[in-house]
């Protein structure tokens, strides 16, 4: 998917919501837990319900794995059915993988290709070539982590490395890498007020936005001082949209909550 | 296992090699290629021709996610017969894992638990709360990517953070975290020298060493500087040992590879 199918599709729902498909079966509701794959279940309905809201799904490679190999059956289930049912829909394997060269090669190809997703996120720790390897392929989408969402962030991340913050570092050397135009990034909306300075260094650049909701960040804050002329904001929450109840209303309780971003996203968006 | 009964291990095989199981299916002897599983037969078999030469088996996850289910399944299958047949070796999962701390949880279940790895590696970039979930586990291991083996280690890691260089702020910082007893640390061989400082940081961790062989760097260079009292070293070679040869004799050509290497390190552990 380009980044200019991913703008038309913002404006015609009026939505630049992602939600994030962290399924912990200790959270889904009990009467799901019956059937053959209840992750794949819950994601399904979730979905079916959900779809005209947001632009993006974002499934958590984390919560997968810990299932072993029925937890990646219900992770390559849930990616088809959304591929095949709602092929405008942005896709994003939350991943942070990241290694030498050849080896992120294999990792590209296990989310671009065996999987078909539209977007993979990396870490940066390792550098250049183990980023590039992801931005070769093309219409595909290399989500780097910069300014993180958690406390943790502030033990490397905003330390200084030379005369600007490491996170910073991160957004300037990126810019030089092979195929940079695939890049986006990960800067958490807890730490609004550093989105300013953001987009001082990449003004262009498509912003994946989590901690809205569940960890506290504001959406108009993140709006005011992240957004571009090109929207230029995903805008993820998970937590707070797909656990919104563990009743047989589960789905439609997260249609509600998802509206409710998507109707405080359309005002900012007229 | 602990950290005890692995330097029992090396003193026992006079070994501290790590054997990295990447396959390629690109590279693996084409006559495997007709059987079920490949990918499970080839490890299989270099596992029965060099158990004796190691200590650590060490499968990147890339190699197998890009497989997608049948990649889960072989590295299932891997692990499920290294712990049966050889619970001696110490299990190292290549995963690079790292996330906000309820979703490293679930990595960290991943590869303890669901496939009972002693060992996984982590990225340090999200901090504390990224890495403690995984510490948690007792008798569980976690291998901190400190300065890696390739170019792009040069364009983060190396530079200075505050006062001192990101690699060696990510050791000092890691050794407050809660059962930083837990931890190891990769340190790629071809930047040997670094070693003897690393070593004023972190006297007694071990070390995972990868880019022996293949990667260029020198086995007594790395003893020299990054040896201590407990050997505190585990060097992997993964590309130099398991691609020895591509031919029906590829297990017995790696196990000649093996003890190559074994055989230095005997003489280096006398």
């Amino acid at each position: 998917m380009t980044t200019a199918e991913i703008v038309t599709q913002i404006k015609k729902k009026k939505s630049f919501l992602c939600i994030g498909l962290d399924v912990d079966l200790n959270k889904v509701p009990s009467f799901l837990l019956n059937k053959e794959d209840p992750i794949f279940e819950f994601n399904k309905a979730i979905i079916d319900a959900t779809h005209h809201l947001c632009i993006a799904y974002k499934p958590n490679t984390a919560f997968y794995e810990a299932y072993g190999i029925k937890g990646w059956k219900s992770l390559e289930k849930t990616i088809q059915y959304i591929n095949e049912n709602h092929p405008e829909i942005f896709t994003i394997a939350d991943a942070k993988r990241g290694d030498i060269g050849n080896t992120s090669t294999m990792y590209a190809k296990a989310f671009f290709e065996d999987l078909s997703f539209d977007s993979v996120t990396v870490a940066p720790y390792m550098g250049k070539d183990s980023v590039e390897p992801f931005l070769a392929f093309k219409n595909k989408h290399t989500i780097l982590l910069a300014l993180t969402s958690n406390e943790g962030a502030f033990d490397f991340q905003t330390k200084q490395l030379g005369n600007t913050e490491l996170y910073k570092q991160v957004l300037e050397t990126s810019k030089e890498w092979e195929n940079s135009k695939n890049l986006m990034y990960v800067v958490g909306a807890t730490k609004a007020e550093y989105l300013a300075e953001i987009r001082t260094i990449i003004p262009d650049s498509f912003l994946l936005v989590p901690g809205v909701g569940a960890q506290g960040g504001n959406l108009q804050e993140v709006c005011k001082y992240g957004m571009n002329d090109q929207i230029g904001l995903l805008i993820n929450s998970s937590r707070g949209i797909i656990y919104a109840s563990n009743g047989e209303n589960f789905a439609e309780a997260a249609a509600d909550k998802a509206l409710e971003l998507q109707k405080q996203m359309a005002e900012i968006l007229v």
